[in-house]
């Protein structure tokens, strides 16, 4: 049996930081030694025997790696404080995203992409759930140049709920949801696209969210003008080319669909030709769990590269 | 009191039949004389008192307005046979409408758009789900040439479940829609775009439809192109004077959701000016229940001009 | 056109409040003149035409009625400054009503049970939701004595999450409460006991509510001990004796559900004989929707009966 | 590593037979030669690189245990045909449960409480989803004596929707099941009471099963009329005397809840003391999935015991 790497979660007892509780859970390279939170400290977390710790009694110099999963703006404050205490931390808040004008002391972790720098980072910018779906969607494509930019390319996403936190707030009640479906972030000013914008430049990206009433899960419906001759299956050999059989990305055939990527960790990925237009166009459907590989399976992704790891291991597939 | 106009429904326990009536229930101006289902014979209906009788006892001759919410295809059949002997018909299915080979013999009847042709008719084709609210969206838009059509204009929408009618279907049961949501009908050849490309001639509609975990509701989200300095005031502008504030329309400065529409009769529009683009763009939503204004209220409106009330009578809103 | 009686609601922004305005809204006897909510004002009600006020501009001797749609402990604080302001005041909080210590002050307001009481009140104890479904149901069989009182009484009701509010909690969130369902009020002391028992003295009412991922809508199923002899045909005539067809109840054949009274004022009553049992019993089911005859729809009847109208006028059934 | 048990699961294509699946899939003890399905042949399992193949293609002379999840009154058709030609069956159909008719063909397989019985077992019925949670709450405390048999014992039940079957039926329809709550199978006699009475003689148990809006899970709320002196403390030491820490039961403090169990394989009891009542009770709270515990998981654990795993090997929990 090899060494267990000691690890702590900051932040656990939101949404995001329950689910690296349960990712980890399952991942045989690790042993959590804590995880904080102030409001919750003394309850159990979804690790078996583990109780939540006040924040002010976590030992960071018995870890190894630090996951942080507090509220945005509190991480990039934790990391002036603390980031020379822990050897390696994975922060999954908006602070060092590109676009957060701390990118620079970062590496954006996106393990299919740029396994070589994760590898040597010391403190990784974990992705946005919704940019997650749309880079690894376009970034092979615009590499290859594939994209005719003279067009807009709307990229439609709904998100279950768990996106939008665990702070309680009246609009996302269960009696403000239920039955309901709405846009919201209108104007293409959300705070995710500095994100998107920053990795895929060039690109007239129009992002339209809305609140899905499910718990979990992100689709991104994308209407991408191709150039002449371009088609689905030309997009779908991009896709495998640039991610394999490794990793979280699932390339498919049929209609992606929340279903299959719910209380896992995987991005699947698709394509479809369309008739009856002037202009060539695919639609690109990409799925994912905006807690899985939106955030806790892609963080522990990025954990696994920089500690010699295999990317997917523990990921739940 | 005037008058009450004798109807009848044919094919009265689908979900399009059970909204007729529900819809009717609240109208003064109707007396529903009739609901046939050959499979609920004898059960109740939602209008108290009356319960389904089998198709081949229902007294045509006795009705002045008939509503058929029959299976697809079976509308026709049914036209051809009997429809000598009702003075007026709005049929519900897609039998008639724009691109079905037979639109000559009806009018396509949006009650906002071409009340006095639907007045006169004998034979109303009422328009889809989808359609109503691409076609009401886009329409005044169209003919005032704000929309750039060198772009393509996606509708990405999405449809609660009784869109897809109340047969038996494996897809369609609860355990396997539950927390689930995915695009469907991809490639753009949906039956609806027939529908949409005959009213909406020269653009270039990408419609992608999304199947939406809860009971009713449609929201249709619309990335359109537009002429430089056309901006959303205009659209709003140019909506609220081909609509006014008759009918079943409202234009809203917030964002429609299903919440606004869910149960009545009524079409909430909004439009959203983007920033980012180097392509004017303006985003449309259009909410609508599916078998309110996508159906029974439509209907019911058309049934209203047919019969010389005003065109919201009785309608939900 | 008889004169429309003003009346007021106070707190109009919670889901208590807010459907007091939707059931007026299809009164035709009535004229809200205000609805109060200090976080909404200026925002618009369900009422077209009509926004929120702050509570301090409230007119109050401008109506005749008075709705208190206040958290609870806020009303009784109302009455006392404002009472004798207002001529006629429903009080939908359980801040009068049996166990609360100021039931002396007011009539509990059970249109069926007691009108005559209800229209020569001045201050009306709306009953609560859950109460309201096991009075109904045991109250006439108690009164005729076909309760065997030797056995406890499990009242095993399920509740929607309006039930439990407006404001704010995270155990209300969507996130939380979707695909789950839990008992709550564990050890029999949930505070609508008190109500029940000073109603319905004698029985063992163990009463286990559950909170239902749905929106609204509560459902009450009881086993309920009998004398020997009496079957779920004497239960059901005993209630439509009491009953009647006037007023909200209906006592149908087969098993009452959420989707009977879902956004309707109706309390729906089913009886069932029981096989295999030594002790006789009968199971009761008892559908309402908590914010309908379980809160405004009820409030409304109470009203109406107040002002000399029909108890069944503008409610929704 | 030890050797991999070929198993093989006839009917894989239902709900029950894809939760086998996904729970072996997590199971390192066992390798799945074949799943059938005449509906599904050639489309790909949850397990992956493994497709339906016809029912006829089965070689059964290479598998060691096989899963039966077939329709019900299929499986003893099967085992009569087939019941030779593989060693051990584990038969997740009401066909050989006790009142079946043929329950002393098999062992009924509890693995928390006859796991000797089950370990020696050639064909065990796998118990219902409905009465392992009754089953394993009251079995240990009517052995104890701590149950007063002199009252009816109410079990409220509600379960979510797969827990009636993956065949296409109207009132299963989403559209129907959305927002909606109801009591089925009123009267006391339903089929799973004949197995809670063969296993629990002598208790007047009234079975109400609710359907829920959920996918899946079991919420069994039980009043217990218990003798003078038992408390919910005693109760729940009894569960643990009888149960221990091994295999997948849970005892806890707080209120079980389907958030608790769904998807994975746990039995979540909790117990409570009532005040206000003559007759003594406890309320007890049992939580299940009904695919898991009761179905699925179960079904492995039998498995498990026959080929000397132990119990738990391969659970969710």
């Amino acid at each position: 049996m090899s060494r267990l790497v000691p690890v702590g979660v900051l932040g656990g007892s939101g949404y995001t930081g329950l689910e690296v509780l349960r990712v980890l859970r399952g991942h045989d390279g690790v042993e959590v030694r804590f995880s904080t939170s102030d409001s919750e400290a003394g309850k159990p977390t979804p690790m078996p025997g583990l109780s939540f710790i006040p924040v002010a009694q976590a030992r960071l110099e018995e870890i190894e790696v630090a996951f942080l999963c507090l509220p945005h703006g509190e991480a990039a404050a934790w990391v002036d404080k603390n980031g020379k205490s822990v050897p390696k931390i994975v922060d999954l808040t908006a602070d060092h995203r590109p676009g957060s004008g701390r990118e620079s002391e970062a590496v954006y972790g996106l393990p299919e992409v740029n396994p070589a720098e994760v590898a040597k980072a010391r403190l990784i910018a974990n992705p946005g759930c919704y940019p997650t779906g749309v880079i690894m969607s376009l970034l092979p494509l615009q590499k290859a140049g594939v994209i005719d930019d003279a067009h807009p390319i709307m990229v439609s996403a709904a998100s279950g709920v768990t996106g939008a936190g665990r702070a309680p707030k009246r609009e996302l009640l269960f009696g403000e949801v239920f039955g309901d479906y709405r846009p919201y972030g209108l104007g293409n000013d959300h705070r995710h696209l500095k994100e998107m914008r920053a990795t895929l430049p060039g690109l007239q990206l129009l992002f339209v969210p809305h609140l899905l009433p499910v718990a979990r899960g992100i689709l991104e419906t994308i209407a991408l003008p191709v150039r002449a001759g371009v088609d689905a299956a030309r997009v779908k050999a991009l896709w495998k080319n640039a991610y394999g059989d490794r990793g979280a990305v699932r390339v498919i055939d049929g209609a992606p669909s929340l279903a299959d990527v719910s209380g896992n960790d995987l991005l699947v990925l698709g394509a479809f030709d369309n008739v009856g237009l002037a202009t060539p166009t695919v639609t690109v459907v990409a799925a994912l769990d905006n807690l899985g590989k939106g955030a806790a399976g892609q963080a522990v992704q990025n954990m696994n590269l920089m500690l010699g790891y295999e990317s997917g291991r523990g990921i739940r597939c």
